[in-house]
């Protein structure tokens, strides 16, 4: 069920560096925003492109928006068509990579059995791949970002979902149905007792989740009363936490202590000692400390280390070229190009 | 770090069958009792051995004990001691395989950096291979047991204290520093909300394992009084949930749900499709069948089946044969030579 997925990435690490003309695409497709990066064959990101998909939700005008990205870039960088040589797809779903279908979309989506990479090979006319976002974030974190060259690492996406790559021995983890990682519906203390369905937000998602700690900010204001807006987002609510407001710290607290809870069950299973956490409400600094704070207090000896994301939001649009470059089988990007890239 | 465990397990797999002579020991070591068992090169045993370690504490005595074992087994089957080819130790705690040493054992035990493996080999003058006790028992399921020829699976043992032995693409998973599978400490709904330390019962150990379970049904009984014995054990009080009794019904839908909460996130993280529960409590066919029930109606597609150890108690002592005949590099076991042992 696998073997594809990593006769692909084994061969990637045998072939060497290419100076072969040519460009690829990776895609960051999101339940509210369509990214795409042209990059050439030593993975260095040429031209960007973007669009809303929020009111569009069938495969078909995805992938007519994705061929319409391409051939805005294309021209951008005067390439002619025949120069796109492959094309990654990170869809915010679980996705079996063997055979491109993406098996379910998040709630936000709702997409069942799609068989995308078929549908943009027919539409492209060049070799595609597609797999979970989350899972090309952590390529792209091993790639070149905080991950760079470790052997065991979980990748943590919290922005409105959460969901990890499990990175062990170098290679992705990714269960025996791809299923691998999604964490965003985690039991802990404080969440709800019974696994939400997987069409609703998860147990953890909840309430850690970007629209989760949104919620939680306005119920505390409407109990309260409050003298900051009801309609700040996590990062805004973090913010004023780390200026003093105690609403806001209470809300944080909570936040780091789930997020710890999460990692700390992670880590009894895997025994990793490296998360990377990226997503917009990961990404923040106060929500990194705090959790590292709890998680240095609960395990006295070798307590993982928590890191933010060093690609940020480009975690994922740069996996995604990662896996196009290694689809053409011609790739041996040094990692330190696409550090420096765009 | 894990290579050389790595190289045994795979030299083992291109082995032939052997009919040589010679006889391996498997070494089952627990907090208050000692099994061992002799085999022939073919895995069948031929010889049983116990004691109890109540009283122990120290390596060096419980090496002297398994040594006498050792040396009591060999006189039954009429073998001189030369015949002794390698020995295989599970040991409750956390154990660095390739350099044979014990990290730590559990609350039980005391143990801290015990380099078993040397103060064994020298003892015994053969190979001796040391490794945690479920990993070990894992080995067992996976060569002849409810794992027979699993890829991914995770064995659960539930005991006085609760571990995984977590099986990825038919190999061990030990984590970076050998604790993987420490799940004794997971933080569920209902239980602790800040781990334990690490010399302390572990959060779902205190509420599911053997003696977690016996003081809930002493508090419950003290609390409520009761008709049934008060130090009845948690095999008792399952066994008595089954005639109805409403409390001891109670108590073993309180243990099953926090059970299937453990399961239910393990899935999340790995996307494993198969566990086998082992230990005394985790033996329990009640148990095994609610939190089972509980799984499918939380994971509506494609929940992971619960099955109860074939080789029960035996498990281990399996894992540890199976290890050790590994360790001589002389072995191909067929599987179904253990399932008739004995």
């Amino acid at each position: 069920m696998r073997q594809e997925a990593e006769k692909i990435a084994e061969a990637a690490q045998d072939i060497h560096a290419t100076t072969e003309p040519g460009h690829v695409v990776g895609v960051d497709l999101g339940g509210t925003n369509l990214r795409l990066a042209l990059a050439d064959m030593s993975g260095t990101i040429l031209a960007r492109w973007s669009s809303s998909t929020a009111a569009m939700r069938g495969p078909e005008a995805v992938i007519q928006l994705v061929s319409r990205g391409v051939e805005s870039m294309l021209h951008e960088v005067a390439a002619p068509r025949e120069a796109l040589r492959s094309i990654g797809i990170g869809v915010p779903g679980v996705t079996d990579v063997d055979n491109g279908i993406v098996i379910a979309t998040s709630y936000l989506m709702g997409w069942r059995e799609v068989p995308l990479r078929a549908l943009v090979e027919k539409e492209l006319n060049v070799p595609a791949i597609v797999d979970n976002d989350v899972n090309m974030a952590a390529r792209g974190e091993q790639w070149c970002g905080s991950a760079k060259d470790a052997r065991d690492f979980v990748f943590l996406a919290i922005g409105t979902g959460i969901g990890a790559g499990i990175v062990l021995n170098g290679k992705l983890h990714r269960g025996s149905s791809w299923a691998a990682g999604e964490i965003g519906y985690m039991l802990v203390p404080g969440a709800a007792e019974i696994p939400a369905q997987s069409d609703d937000p998860g147990a953890l998602e909840s309430m850690i989740g970007g629209e989760g700690i949104k919620n939680q900010w306005q119920k505390l204001g409407r109990l309260e009363g409050s003298a900051l807006p009801i309609e700040f987002n996590a990062t805004e609510i973090f913010d004023r936490a780390v200026e003093g407001d105690p609403r806001a710290t209470a809300l944080l607290r909570q936040s780091a202590t789930m997020l710890a809870q999460a990692i700390y069950n992670i880590t009894l299973v895997l025994n990793c000692p490296l998360f990377v956490l990226g997503g917009t409400v990961g990404l923040h600094s106060a929500l990194c400390d705090a959790a590292q704070k709890m998680l240095d207090q609960w395990i006295v000896s070798g307590s993982p280390r928590l890191v933010r994301s060093s690609l940020g939001t480009d975690a994922q649009l740069l996996g995604s070229i990662r896996a196009a470059l290694e689809t053409t089988h011609a790739c041996s990007i040094p990692s330190a190009v696409c550090a420096n890239s765009d």
